[in-house]
């Protein structure tokens, strides 16, 4: 059986997603939807796919799931139209801005029973999910301190600053994921310090610097590390210790090689960005969730993931501001 | 315009080039034929093309390009016969194992006019093809010496080693191609010495270790290192030394994380084997050809790349067998 | 001229420095003291110098330098008693491990005029020096982030680290000099938490795991991340990031071999502890020290720095005891 | 017992001894001889020890042991001398770069029962004795191919290269002695490849780019390629291929830093050459000669392993003159 897939929000990363449906064997992209026309007739276009519209594809009954791309403030009344429609639901993160809106939204999708899987493609990316097995195998024993260095190489538009909620809601948030997903245990102690370093233009609208620290009950450690620039790339690391060694990733570049001169020995920088950077984890992503709607696995990240993840960024703003150790 | 394909061949490396076609913008794959129905119809039923047959696809006006992965001592015939056709024609190397016989079926190549490219992938893995932009680029000044270490992780079955030609002409092959692609020079003498290290049973059939030297007319060297078993995976890599520095490919591992423990810091092993290490390739290389097709751009590797390369897996047997140095 | 050295304890790092000073052309160790006479016995006898009292030493005029390596607890007393009797003075971290009896020591110093250079080797390593001095160069940029990584390969013995003043003041200690040095602002806000991971007994005695955040007052952060227990050796890394680039030292290996085989590519472990992995920096160190006192160089690390140092590890614990950002 | 030692010859690399020497807590550097009495006079005075001849040296009973590091033409002449005066022989490479008067002078050294020790100190480098240590222990199984790349920084004055006997017999031999320390097995076979790319001057006198293929009766092949010019430093690197494994040694560089920057990720260069890069394998070499003469350990190398050397030399020597593989 093939499902039949929707897709809301034909934007940057709904041109991913496309793709990676268009490219998973047991699923078929049948049906497209924007607010931009054009942006609809080029993916209806490249896929075969038909343009349509919301009411429309929840309404239709051919249609098994749905993808959502569209702007971050739609996101919550999306996910309860198409729970209550009954179809299975892949939201790029987060679930919404705001915690209670979050909660109200995810209290609808526990009571209609629907499928909800968040979009932290990260936990989806070949080298990262190793080292959550790694973990899992027991290679280094118990997990005791992460670190988590995460920079980007130039801040985002100062109109997406403004609506992204702020670092720790628009950045952050992914490290948070992945701390979650790595430690084992809920973190229970919030410290953040922020600045702004980069640009100045970004003072008293946002932060481009931040360094986060999350403890557990038993007393385990993680450190994040942001930067909203980095000259070399896309930069994407974390390392865990254990009681019995320590497990890292190594940052991705394109290409590997390696030139030596009377300089140095020079390889080339990282990636540009998170879309080359996370080609194979975006396809890993939509794989596990149609392994979710035809085989009824637990969606990971589900939508409490990602309101949990919220939580800990409204807790790193609230660090900031107020000079405190938060305690959840 | 989309170019219409049809693949001849529908075995391991057919699949690999169906899936290139297919993820092409600009071509479509239309047909395919095989000796065994039921790998035609696999091919077939995925892509959505035409079952068909040598005959039919020579004879129909839609084919605009074919592809060959029939077995090697097909190649030449099904060349002649596709470039009378008026077919572009990528061909899986080698166009034949017999050098005279390689010969004539380029003669009819070049009487037909046909656009004919051979399927030496390794110009096309972003990593090679870095380094010989770095070269043209002038970043290690004039080439001088270059090193080849190529390593499979295990022998084939002795069945293909018996028709393969043997090493010089099967796996070395590769890496003659590679040093031509970089020197920038054609080889005048070759010394070759080989042995059966891995695997008693391929004594007197064949060699599974080789060493070879080639110098060019104005005193560059390559060596080139082969071995049929790597534990540690599919070794792929090339140095290029130069009046002004040294560039060098590293090797690809599907996943980059690094354990630290008490036995020392250990990253995974390497691809396990060329279809893994070179998707990127085999995608850009079918993206080339389209674009020979297409744009009339040269083909590179063309018949005649194929035919040196031959050329000097020949020379490399005769030093072997007679303990010469072969000047070619 | 050669500058006449006496050692004053010669336990383990004593004999580090005694190394140090006879094979430093411009210094001659004449005296060792020490409580036990034995220890003091066998540095008299690998290094031709008088086995002598701490009175002896501070009256004779034929003594330019004293380096102390005794107890903790004696430093204070020594410094002074040296500075008194003008002698130039080497001391191992720290001056003291209280704050005020540091303060009141450094206050003879400055009143003496007496040089005072502090052990602090870390400066003194060509790695760490070298990102100092591509700091200084602009090689970065602006530094806006640092990371330090400080792992031990194990715990000391109880004995010590009931004496040790705990890991702020004992471990931690130098990575808030490495801070300072690569900061080059001072810290405003100090945050730290600790917890016993690898060791129960340690329990209500120190904590064997520990995460520290330093802001500047221009925004600047900086991370320490400390583990009493590395299964790979002796962790001791450092990265700064800056507005151009980022900077970083990889951690160091006795031997630098790499074992590819069907596990993975393995390369052995680190340094098994501080002996083996700063003996450069230590003799440095002391060639440094005899500059200062031949050629009137400042001393770094000064009194000054090493007081900074204890004031920012005396903060961390009131970070974790009271769960609070401590500002200075 | 504390061994007495003679230097012969106050040069470069006779610096490297006397130091090496003089820490070392079994040997005391006693006597030092040089044509040029201002060198001899610079070591007397940093090391106290006694500016003598060579004959009050050989006639001296306090002496136990000399190191020769006269010029190569004085070598042979020397052992013989002092293999008869009874005192233990430490000398650099080579015996002589005639091979009928090295024969004669090990004849010597075997009718007087002398200890000789031949200074190849790559054999005591802490990185390729791990390897050989490795290779030993099992750990890459039957050894089977051999990569060595040995490249210096820059070519030596003219006046040294036409005195040198040749890039084989003073920069190749090196890797021959290394090629035979890691085989196991002796070189039946020698194919070599010489050409002038670096500095035309050269031409007419010697070679500076050069590969040799080696192999032995069953099978194994080493592979030594060799340039006089490295502008990103002194390349020295070795890779065993096995049935099991494969183990190489990784580049030496005096810092360990990497900068990342719009440009990529650069780390520094290599070491400028063997006084730096070797220096732990000269202390570790004399260190093993004290055995020799101590405790009467097997001299490695010895007088044999450098004729062997040498005989490789030459047939890499005719191999490229005549064009032909060399039988040995």
């Amino acid at each position: 059986m093939t499902l039949k897939f929707a897709l809301l929000g034909a934007g940057r990363i709904g041109k991913v997603h496309a793709r990676a449906v268009s490219g998973n064997p047991d699923a078929d992209l049948g049906f497209v939807a924007d607010a931009s026309g054009d942006a609809a007739k080029a993916i209806s276009e490249q896929y075969g796919c038909r343009v349509s519209t919301i009411d429309e594809i929840a309404a239709d009954p051919a249609v098994d799931a749905v993808i959502i791309c569209t702007p971050t403030n739609t996101h919550a009344d999306l996910i309860e139209t198409f729970a209550r429609a009954g179809k299975a639901i892949f939201c790029e993160k987060p679930v919404d801005l705001d915690v209670a809106r979050a909660e109200a939204c995810l209290k609808v999708v526990r009571e209609t029973g629907a499928k909800l899987m968040l979009g932290f493609q990260r936990r989806y990316d070949p080298h990262f999910s190793a080292v959550r097995k790694a973990i899992a195998d027991g290679r280094i024993g118990e997990v005791e301190m992460i670190q988590i260095i995460s920079r980007d190489p130039g801040a985002p538009p100062m109109d997406y600053i403004k609506s992204s909620g702020g670092i720790f809601r628009d950045m952050t948030i992914h490290d948070f994921d992945m701390a979650r997903f790595l430690l084992g245990e809920e973190p229970v102690t919030v410290y953040a310090t922020a600045s702004v370093l980069t640009d100045k233009a970004i003072e008293g609208v946002d932060f481009d610097s931040a360094s986060v620290t999350l403890t557990t009950a038993s007393g385990k450690h993680c450190t994040i590390s942001n930067s909203r620039r980095a000259t070399y790339g896309y930069d994407q690391r974390v390392e865990v210790h254990g009681s019995k060694g320590t497990i890292s990733v190594e940052n991705q570049r394109p290409v590997t090689i390696e030139l030596a001169t009377g300089a140095g020995f020079t390889r080339p920088a990282l990636h540009d960005f998170f879309m080359t950077r996370y080609v194979e984890a975006y396809a890993a992503e939509i794989a596990a969730f149609v392994s979710v709607v035809k085989d009824g696995a637990s969606p990971s990240p589900s939508g409490e993931d990602g309101l949990r993840a919220l939580i800990l960024a409204d807790a790193a703003f609230r660090s900031v501001k107020q000079g405190v150790v938060v305690t959840l």
